[in-house]
């Protein structure tokens, strides 16, 4: 196979500028992924005097060092379980996405690569032959953030053309990502089509706003007075969302659990489903002082009459404290939830895994 | 101005990884954009002995060499006209994009950066305080290519809330490319979105498909069959769009181009306006060679019935022989059309300003 006589022709000479000489750089493929799960990673760098390969999570290629060839590039070869992996190259220092993979996850400060391997443990985030939802990018202005801002927006197979309304889930992300990251990272609307597409959760419309701000030390953030006034009703007047609390579901990992919490406990009547990924009550003062500002709420029975109240972390994620101290609120509240530890630490292979055990639990 | 605690709080320890030792790289900003065009680009590079910047077209900064600090930080100050350009560094020898910068520039093989200068002359394409179009990510299974595939279909501004029908305008990228490109390097959707809040353009869906195709040498490519079977059918089922060629429009640069003249002149019927961007009668032979598998159409009165046949390419575009070629062979079949020939070359700032000079003069 090559790529098309139209497209050798217009690339080739593409630029007016003199052209750089050609290196293997410009045709190398990586990663390749084999068969089995054999993965092999290159990098072009002829003068380079150590490449290592850096991973967010665990990773069995984690910091492992590549070996120069003669024509100056580096490779690792090694086998690697069926998952999402985060990575990048360290160059004699210097952080580098993969040069030749254009999947990428994208931050608030930087770039990485995406290696996918395919396998019956990335089968619930993998594109496969069924129906797929849109994802929709909007773009708003924010008065109470004094900017301009983006969402995406998850609609389910049918919407288009269905005329029906549908439940909305608002899924909230971390700290120093944005709202693309529940879908480089998450594959959200992948695990939402393939738990639509096997009867395991309703068609849904899932929002993922940004809640990163950027504010003055010592005041309040603003995120969830812009969420209220800002988002819900953008997200109310744009799509055919179903009215009431039974059809409004809420979650987020570690800041956006945070941010879960915060706009979800004094809106009671607002939201049923709850769910809380790898946090608790984050804040100055630890998670117990900032359980006191949600006194009222936990004091309030209509917390009871919350549908869900799932919250889960990993055993070995550096935020179980907090999440415990917020567990340990909730009994001394007597409210009731629903809690889940699992293995693993602070990373998307879990927060992928709680979207796919979370999301059938919604608007049963 | 920081980051929230919370986002501190959550961000720091988040790997349960050992983590590597703090670098100035780790907060570092770059690019800086300043005032008046001032522009600090800065890599944190300790034992790289050279350090410079590439671009795709021409740039100010083109290949400019950065100078190392004391703390392995490299830098370059430049003053840049207003304008969005894909750069990225050259690490002696490797092809890096800017690993502190988040707004990238991905095709087919590989990773970029882009920088946005704002000022009157960006301001065309610039997210601005103006009612914003949908951008809709949708995934469909290719029957013909065999594959799964994706595209992107911007909706106008209103779109979702007036149950309204709308003209359509397909718009095709070039060779490398895929369906993202005209949204991050050709920003299509904030073009639109200010043509159509200037009244100088009608509302419009946009669709932005992949038109990347590998397969076997000597085989024909079956892109105009995907679009025709399975495209266009996709977005007449799934979106509002107003029914007659008179409601469709069809453009494309480079190889996007070819594909345009590949698709709309043997269905002539099907399409009004007509838009050849920096391509003409691309394929094996040279135009002239390909100009006679069109012969039925040029010869076909109702080629003068199109509403808009217009063709633009750039003084210094490599490909201007092959549209000189094309223009003659529709002198030849007497086919009336506009040609308009730009400063510059096969490069995304005549793009943009080709889509903004395109766009006003459909559907009236």
């Amino acid at each position: 196979m090559r790529l098309t006589a139209l497209l050798l022709l217009a690339s080739a000479p593409a630029l007016a500028q003199p052209r750089p000489p050609r290196t293997p750089g410009d045709t190398l493929k990586s990663p390749v992924v084999g068969e089995n799960g054999v993965v092999t990673f290159q990098l072009y760098a002829p003068k380079a005097t150590e490449v290592s390969l850096r991973t967010e999570g665990p990773a069995p290629f984690a910091n492992q060092k590549l070996v120069r060839n003669e024509q100056g590039v580096w490779s690792a070869t090694d086998t690697v379980p069926a998952d999402l992996y985060i990575y990048w190259y360290d160059v004699d220092g210097v952080p580098v996405a993969d040069p030749r993979n254009n999947a990428t996850r994208l931050n608030l400060s930087t770039v990485r690569s995406l290696l996918e391997v395919p396998g019956a443990a990335s089968d619930f985030f993998a594109e496969r032959d069924v129906p797929h939802g849109q994802v929709a990018t909007v773009w708003y202005r924010s008065t109470v953030l004094g900017m301009p801002r983006r969402m995406q927006i998850y609609t389910p197979p049918g919407y288009a053309t269905s005329g029906a309304r549908y439940p909305v889930f608002y899924l909230l992300h971390g700290a120093g990502d944005d709202d693309r990251s529940w879908l480089m990272a998450g594959r959200a609307n992948f695990i939402l089509d393939n738990l639509i597409a096997a009867g395991k959760a309703k068609p849904m419309i899932v929002v993922m706003p940004n809640g990163s701000v950027s504010r003055a030390p010592g005041t309040r953030d603003p995120y969830p007075e812009s969420f209220a006034q800002e988002i819900v009703p953008y997200v109310e007047r744009n799509f055919r969302v179903l009215p009431g609390r039974d059809a409004r579901a809420i979650a987020g990992l570690s800041m956006g659990g945070g941010h879960t919490l915060a706009i979800a406990l004094p809106n009671l009547d607002r939201y049923a489903y709850v769910g809380v990924f790898s946090s608790g009550f984050l804040g100055p003062g630890g998670a117990d002082s900032v359980a006191k500002a949600y006194q009222g709420a936990m004091s309030d029975p209509r917390i009871n009459r919350l549908k869900l109240l799932w919250l889960a972390t990993g055993k070995e994620d550096f935020i179980l404290p907090t999440t415990k101290a917020t567990l340990a609120a909730f009994d001394r509240n007597h409210v009731r939830y629903t809690y889940k530890e699992s293995e693993g630490g602070h990373t998307w292979p879990n927060w992928r895994a709680y979207l796919y055990e979370f999301a059938p639990q919604l608007f049963r």
